[in-house]
């Protein structure tokens, strides 16, 4: 399925928008290149998460570590990127455990999102605009879920 | 906390975009005006779904029943409208299990997420730019969480 016609109305650095005629309507579409999000735990069986300032939403957050797709990156090397880069965790094995959309109804976002586990610490090496905090939670034993 | 400055870049009728300035980094922001969705029990017990074109994932996805904020209106309100609108569920009791922000690196939209049960059966009345065909699965017997 395509539009009939298409028109890029913000040509951005994360994202641009388009809209786009579908027959008698018109839709806004936020383009984005997609992202992924990782459930961490380390060799000490601590979760590890990011608190971190959110401009858009006015608030700190406590999230999963996560990021944006590079162009022609691949998910599971990406997601390891930007754990590294966020965390400082390395090493460890790696599933995919899903992906989504995050808001189907106007974007494009896919989320990839990936479970580590027995990962190594190390450093962090943020980039220039991230303020990240590190923060450890002990992991649960997991349960089967039935 | 608050940016130092702030333009409009898309003025829409879904979403505006701005991009703000805060301290040495620009952000690009979608302001959306939040959403809710609702997990939907009848009193068939069927959880009740809607298939739907989404043109910006270029796919009909099976989703929970949703929409977007009117102004003013307060999240029940527009999660009892939209579900009757989409569904023609109505009454039933309901209760709020969360909200979470869809993507909040980029976007401000906030996801209210409902359950309701014990809910009737009645005419849908979508809106004339949605195209949705009511889904229903049987609904598994509710098990505690520990």
């Amino acid at each position: 399925m395509k539009p009939e016609s298409s028109r890029r109305v913000y040509d951005g650095r994360l994202f641009d928008v388009f809209v786009e005629r579908w027959g008698e309507y018109e839709r806004e579409i936020v383009d984005h290149p997609g992202a992924v999000a990782v459930v961490a735990i380390d060799r000490e069986g601590m979760l590890t998460l990011v608190r971190q300032r959110r401009e858009a939403v006015r608030q700190e957050l406590v999230e999963l570590p996560a990021g944006t797709l590079e162009p022609g990156e691949e998910p599971l090397e990406c997601a390891r990127r930007e754990l590294l880069e966020e965390t400082g965790l390395r090493g460890g094995r790696w599933r995919q455990i899903g992906v989504f959309y995050t808001t189907p109804g106007f974007c494009r976002e896919r989320m990839h999102v990936f479970v580590a586990d027995d990962l190594e610490r190390g450093e962090a090496s943020p980039e220039a605009d991230e303020r990240l905090e590190v923060v450890r939670w002990p992991a649960l034993p997991s349960a089967p879920i039935s």
